[in-house]
Order: C-alpha cells, then structure tokens, then sequence
C-alpha cells in the first residue's frame, strides 16, 4: 500500500523553508520515469523558485497564497515543440500540429504530475494542484516563455506543511466505480452517493454562510459558473490555436 | 522513495490469473484519493473483467493481445454526467456541457489513472496505458454504454505479470525539466539529449527493420502519422461534441 496515496490531503499554508536539492530531483527523475504515449516524453515541467517569477505566477493563478508561500511551483506543460525540433532536425515531417497530438501531450504531462506529487508527498512534503492553470493558460505562456507547441496543463505547489488538514472526504466508492460497464445513476443512487457529504456539518455551514439551499448550487451559483466555464472554455481554445494544435487539414 | 515510481516498466505479456478482490478493492480506493478539481470527482472507472465485453474491448483497442490476456481492464472516463445529475435534482442548473468542463474532468480522471497504476504495481501486479483510448472513443462508448456527459479518457490493463522488461530508457532529465522559465532548445542541445537514445542499439535495429535513416522518421512515418492523427483528431472533437462538451453558447 502507497502511504502517500492514502494519506493525500491538499497543503493550502507552507513554512519559510526551501526544498533541498537532493528533494528536488528525486521528485523531477519521479516525474521522468511516468508512463507516456509511445515513449516520446511529450511534455515538460517547469521548476519554479525565483521569488519575482514566483509573484507573477501567484498573481496569474488568481492570487493564492500558497503559490507564493510555497518555496517551488512545478508547471507541467504539454510539450509537442521539443519533439517536432527533433524531427525536423533529423528530415522528418512532424504531424503534431492537432487536438489529437494536444490531448496526448496533456496525457503525457498529468501522469508525470502525479508521479512528482506522491513521490514530494513521500518526503514529507506538501503539495497542492493549481485548477487555474487552464483558465489562465495565456499568461502563464508568457510568465514561463513557452513556445508554439507547448501549453500549460496542471500546476503543483510544493512545499513544508505549515497546517495539517484531515482527509478530505471522497464520495463513496460506489458513487465512482462501475463494474463491468457504465451503470447510470438513479435518483436513487444520487442521493445515495451524495447523502453523507449533504449531510455533513460542513456543507451545513457552506448553506449558511452562502444562503444557498442546496450545496449544489454553490458549486453552480459560485464556484464552477457557467459564465466561467464558457469564458475559460473560449480562452482555451484560443490558445489551443495560437500554440499551434487547431490545424486539421491534411496539407 | 516510492519503488513502484522508480520500478515501473509497461508489462504486455499477462499469466492467465484473475486479481483478488481485495487487491481490485485496494486499487480502485487508491484511484479514489486522487487529487480532484473542487473535490467534484468528475470523473469514473469502470472495471471490467468479462470475457465477453474484453473482447470488445481488445478489438477497439488495435486487438493488442494483452487486452483479451490481462484479467482486469480499467478505463477511466471523464465524468460530468453524475455530477450534473446530482444538481439537475438540487435545484442547481449546471454549466458543464464546454471544453473546460470536459479538459478538468479529463484531468481528475488521469490522477486517479495514475494513483491505480501506482498502487497496482505496488501489489505486484503490472500494468500496462492504452494510448488507442482517445482514438476509438466512440466505439469505447458503445461498448461501455457511456451516456452524455461521458469520455473515455484513458485504460490500463491489470495483470500478474508474464514478462519481466527492462526499465525503458528516457532522456536524461535535463531534456524535460526546465529551471525557472522554459529554456528553449538549440540544435546543439536536441542532439545531446537524443544522442543516447539515438546510437543505442535498439535503434540501430529499428532503423533496419523500418529500413527509415532516422529514429523520428519512424515516428513521423510509420507511429504516429499526421493522416492518424488529422483522423483521430477530428474524431475526437465529434466525440466532444455529440457527449455535450463544446456548448459554447451563454444561453
């Protein structure tokens, strides 16, 4: 059994402490060794310590403070540029230029993130994943110099627990889990699967403290809104062009 | 140190021996305790182990033997039909049918990906990614029974491992990591990072084989094709679009 599987929370407060050297490689060389596409690496990832870098990233990743407070922030970037230099360095005609090669590429990137967040975790370490890296994929490109064929897709914090957070609770696993094929889900199964987390005195706070009535409706009303999701949606897939992944002809 | 990070290898030869239940039971809670975007897991795995729906599964995934010989095939999919289900009942109108939408439930889906394979390995077991997930995600649907709101993301296969693989090779890690910003490539610096690669033996032999004069020429010209991966792009994109990911609309 992997401790830092099961013992994963998110670490939202760190120390004034740096991340050794020995650390930050075993943590990098955990990200190298992932699973990926073909074996073509198709991704990058980006260490962060400087402290005036470190502010415009926190500034782009909607101001949290952990993005500053944490000694190092791993940007893991799908990474088609690397690749393509190399083929057309050695007379071969990369094809790389699509949403297909894109959505590998991100494949490639998260396996990595995970590996480099269990293996921090394993030392002891705190790590928190950045939802706002999609959302703000723009300027991050231009934070982190990225070239065409290189986007943003997750963002880990690391850094030394300044808090220790109980597990967060997961919907039970029934309520994820499908045996053989999809299984949908019933009225019956929603309230199920949802009971113990409406129940809980946490969500009855969150109703109060946000005078909604369902805790559904903070999620639609205040924390993932439609008008986010298709503005952030739009930005994406702008960038998605811009970097160089939206071209579908054959020529 | 988590030996199953630093130990992985792909295993693609698989003994004709089922996983235990408490094994699967341990496997799938790990999948579970991934990190997730707003703790909304958007995401689902389903396991299947019938012979019947493996064979499916194999003749979508290319026919590649260890589909019909592992025991247990799990595929993780993106997953905003449950969540969507639960706010449809809480009086909450949910905005998810976009491409932010299904790029985030694509992200919880790979960590928890990752965290089974993690876990798996350290049971023992090997496990091997299906990259053929995203191209045939239609017929995957099909034979899953995946509802709207649904996309298969990735698959592992299970197993007892029959074959012990060398660890495979990766560039050295200067090749993927950048300290600070991104450190653009030079020609001088692409060759240094595939320099190993390039005049190991395994490619002197793929070379002969392929009867190509460069490794990324097997890459560009018989792996990964710009005609399979223009196909597969716009395949994918009428996935996205017939499961009610790229609404766009305000309305």
């Amino acid at each position: 059994m992997i401790d830092s599987i099961f013992s994963h929370r998110s670490i939202r407060k760190y120390k004034n402490q740096k991340i050794d050297e020995a650390s930050l490689n075993l943590i990098l060389e955990a990200a190298s060794r992932a699973s990926t596409t073909g074996n073509m690496q198709v991704y990058s990832v980006v260490a962060t310590q400087d402290e005036a870098l470190k502010e415009q990233l926190w500034e782009a990743h909607f101001k949290q403070d952990m993005v500053k407070q944490a000694p190092l922030v791993l940007t893991f970037v799908a990474d088609f540029n690397r690749f393509n230099k190399w083929c057309e360095d050695r007379k071969a005609v990369p094809g790389y230029d699509n949403f297909l090669s894109f959505y590998t590429a991100s494949i490639d990137a998260l396996l990595a993130a995970q590996n480099a967040a269990l293996q921090a975790e394993d030392l002891g370490l705190g790590i928190c994943y950045l939802g706002t890296t999609t959302y703000m994929a723009k300027r991050i490109i231009e934070i982190l110099n990225l070239p065409k064929g290189v986007v943003p897709v997750t963002t880990i914090v690391v850094g030394h627990p300044d808090e220790t957070p109980a597990l967060t609770d997961r919907l039970p696993l029934e309520g994820v889990i499908h045996h053989e094929t999809y299984q949908d889900y019933t009225k019956a199964s929603i309230d199920r699967i949802y009971e113990e987390r409406e129940q809980s005195e946490l969500t009855q706070q969150l109703l109060k403290e946000n005078q909604k009535e369902t805790l559904a409706q903070i999620f639609t009303d205040n924390r993932y809104t439609k008008k986010d999701n298709v503005t952030f949606s739009k930005m994406l897939l702008e960038v998605l062009e811009e970097q160089g992944f939206m071209n579908h002809t054959m020529s």
